[in-house]
């Protein structure tokens, strides 16, 4: 397992060191923008699912073994959730890599609560604001959670800034893997345009999703964008590919933004397989930043633990200064 | 993982020792009588799955960790197949208790051929063969496999019976675990019937399967039936409940039974929570073949090896005596 506490003790302390950076605690917001997002079924089993399975299995950390594939039903009525908490953990969990502890559900409310306040502030400031998200969220759909994620953070900020009065939203992912989560909870949705660039799923995970012909459908159609990227993808192809998006982005003219940031597009990223440099990601986050829109950019993957607090701040540097806001 | 080599090297001893049972070598009956049961996308997989998983995963056993959950497209159109072999794993699987090794692919087709030479036996001597097969068939089902099984045995026997000119298969599965694939393949089949007798999936896997309100659908509504039972099901409750599904089988009467012999519904079962004795086995044999038909019986499961070799001589017991033929 890759997503451990160190990452975000060395962002901190590099955010710390840069000096540039003012800390706010998260607020409790408590559970409605979540239920706005996940089936509420999910999260309720996502708040008892450590405590039935310790009870059933014998044992602490909750890991699936069996899933609810559709092969499995297929011709017959979908299936309910099963009343054994081993079998309700493939039926809400679709892989092996998320295991849950004692404390998994505190902590995931606790990563939305700090996206929702990071949120606020980039609205009430229309500035920038980061929130140190852990466990990450994008791999988490309306009903089925895993890749290390519970709740889609990224899409609870987003549905929340809408609930509050955005008119569109923009999410920009830029972790190595594919958002497959915000994807599914958005695809058919016309106020919030998801773009992504990431390994291509032909190689990498989630495999299942995040291909370029995946658009979106009805009245999202054309609100979906995926550039699956090849391996060892550098500074150069990755800033283009980038650009692209960006002026798709800006057409769209969101009164927020998104941004989902995964450090795992870096080069020395033991879970991806591109080749951009530090200096490149400094380079993302500048021209995302020249979009001059209200910006919260939430914490994703990202594995490199020793360049992780350099990576952080490169990205974000832009970001702090105050010369993008009087050109917008 | 219980499911060993051990188990069958058991059964065999004890057959043998026993001097009733003639042996009888498989004979290779190809693949059209797989391919006719499951997606033949799905047969091509497991036949190059191991050599593809190796190369990209790096090791020798191909386990996956991620699967095609329904939630991940919900409103999205279905995945096609993953081209990475670490995503194809746990499009075509389940869980994680099938690892798939070298010899995965001549195992299950060794054990389609022990299943099908069996099901030619017992159908040109009207009388019962046994097919001692490994891996086991039942939890497979038309496009994934999982739970120990790659090939579902009982469905190929009797769907090449109906190929072959039976009228009507019913498949009697006394399985500790219900057999969701050999229920799913013919969910909507009139001229197979399935019955089975299992661990209730509320608390038994395989969790997604096998209520007693899955009845069958459109012309096999009628012709599935799930009796789910207790923990701690004895001898009297097991036979009380059988005999009920031995009066509907007899109502249906096949050309061809098909017995999917799982002897994990004894007491000292490792996977297992009934507490059915040898005797009570031997008397569920006994049971069935009291409704003389020609009967082919499979092997599926039991895991409890130093008891397996008396609990299959037990069940085979009443198929060996003359007058059960003379009383038909």
């Amino acid at each position: 397992m890759q997503e451990t506490p160190a990452r975000i003790d060395t962002i901190v302390a590099a955010l710390d060191a840069d000096g540039r950076f003012v800390r706010e605690s998260p607020g409790d917001h408590g559970r409605s923008a979540i239920d706005a997002v996940h089936d509420p079924a999910m999260v309720d089993f996502v708040a008892g699912a450590h405590a039935a399975w310790s009870g059933a299995a014998g044992h602490d950390i909750a890991i699936p073994d069996v899933f609810l594939h559709p092969g499995l039903r297929s011709g017959m009525p979908p299936s309910t959730p099963p009343k054994s908490p081993l079998g309700a953990l493939g039926y809400w969990c679709f892989e092996t890599t998320t295991p849950m502890v004692a404390g998994t559900y505190a902590a995931a409310r606790a990563a939305v609560d700090c996206a929702l306040t990071a949120t606020d502030i980039a609205r009430s400031t229309a500035g920038a604001s980061y929130a140190l998200c852990r466990p990450p969220g994008h791999h988490a759909a309306t009903a089925v959670f895993g890749g290390y994620c519970f709740f889609n953070n990224a899409a609870i900020a987003a549905q929340h800034a809408i609930t509050n009065g955005a008119d569109r939203v923009a999410i920009l992912d830029v972790d190595y893997h594919h958002g497959n989560g915000t994807q599914q909870i958005f695809y058919d949705r016309a106020d919030v345009f998801y773009a992504s660039l990431h390994g291509d799923p032909d190689r990498a995970y989630p495999y299942f999703v995040g291909h370029a012909h995946e658009l979106g459908t009805g009245h999202g159609h054309g609100c979906n964008v995926n550039v699956p990227l090849p391996e060892g993808c550098d500074d150069g192809r990755y800033l283009d590919a980038l650009g692209g998006v960006l002026t798709t982005l800006e057409q769209f003219a969101p009164d927020l933004l998104v941004v989902s940031l995964g450090l795992d597009l870096y080069a020395d990223d033991p879970l991806g397989d591109f080749a951009v440099t530090t200096n490149g990601i400094g380079a993302v986050g500048e021209a995302i930043a020249s979009l001059h829109r209200p910006t919260v950019i939430l914490q994703e993957g990202g594995y490199a633990v020793a360049a992780l607090g350099d990576n952080a701040v490169a990205f974000l540097d832009a970001f702090t200064r105050p010369i993008d806001r009087a050109q917008r």
